[in-house]
């Protein structure tokens, strides 16, 4: 299966790459606004993958190229470009593919980062009132580390929550989520439960802050 | 030190009253607005305490008396009557007593259950804006499941988040929530990062609402 990470040249997007084509068995592209762009951060991720002796590569192009035949497409862009990608890339996909958001909205103020819930409910949920008919949209990878999901030597030990209308999708993203080592997915309902796992983002980096001893968190349900 | 829990007739009072008397050695004791109501549970705990061979007693009384002479002060209270109880004990309440919040508001629709931000920002906050001068307010317990909580045969292994604006009662609730055996206790910042602790505790409950091997979650940060 091919997975499209657009917006793979940012933190979150190069660390869903590295992990997806180290540990998993599917074809990974890296999209960009700037094909070059993604070409070279491509690059770069492959040179990563070799250094590690794993015989994996990414490729990287402009976002509506990469997303064309991928069945999975990632939306790994800031919340306020959610809807422009997904507009950028609607005649790229088809019956069938999901888009995956992972993104969430944050402010920020003296005492640290809160949830900023968009006007349509959620990031998820302008992901989904965005989708083209038949493409379905799931939430997931929202409460991830960017520098601990890029560095390969670091344990994972954590779980993302996997949320979405369709069981199918839902099910197959779950399903690509824990072929990365150490990740467990755990369904948590449909798009409206979306607000509630965005508004864990911001909670992580509050808690990572404040405890000397603790960084890049993650999160794990017990 | 003496530790009243306001509410402590309820699911999570009794949780926290159990470990509190069972896990540390500060004297607990549990109000209600009905003195006998408290006093016939605080029994009940005590006798549950010490058919477990523990030396422990719960003591119970009407909210205003047992807050009369508790250096902290737990309103394990529903969100809506977090601010009347504050005001029925405020004449018990001295400079340098603590108010400890655990309450979240939350509301379910078909998907499952979602966090009801108060206007005034959260619950914590709600608090905050009726307790005395003098008193200071933390969040804390947020994210325990009752039932877990007030099992003493089964382990814990979780993390609660610490929230205030005073850093010496956030130290001190901090130390007594470590008492608790398997709890650690996280800073999270301050009052104004209540939201997004308040929200964690319905995705809690979605998460295990959606998973059949998943009960009475809590979470660890790691």
């Amino acid at each position: 299966m091919k997975i499209a990470i657009l917006g793979g040249t940012g933190d979150i997007g190069e660390g869903l790459a590295l992990r997806l084509a180290a540990d998993t068995p599917h074809r990974v592209a890296v999209g960009s606004r700037e094909a070059e762009k993604a070409e070279n951060k491509a690059e770069e991720y492959t040179t990563e993958l070799e250094s590690r002796g794993l015989d994996a590569t990414v490729a990287g192009g402009e976002n509506a190229a990469v997303a064309a035949d991928a069945r999975i497409v990632v939306l790994a862009v800031p919340p306020y470009h959610v809807g422009d990608t997904v507009e950028a890339v609607a005649e790229s996909l088809e019956d069938g593919d999901v888009l995956v958001s992972p993104a969430t909205g944050m402010k920020r103020d003296d005492e640290g980062f809160h949830y900023h819930k968009p006007g349509a409910g959620s990031v998820t949920e302008i992901v989904a009132d965005a989708a083209p008919e038949g493409v379905a949209v799931v939430g997931a990878f929202h409460n991830l580390a960017a520098a601990r999901l890029a560095n390969l030597d670091a344990d994972l030990g954590v779980d993302t929550l996997v949320i979405g209308d369709d069981a199918d999708a839902k099910r197959t993203v779950a399903d690509v989520a824990e072929g990365i080592e150490g990740l467990r997915a755990l369904d948590a309902g449909g798009i409206a439960n979306a607000p509630e796992i965005e508004g864990l983002t911001p909670l992580l980096i509050n808690v990572a802050s404040n405890n000397d001893d603790l960084h890049n968190l993650g999160v794990r349900f017990q």
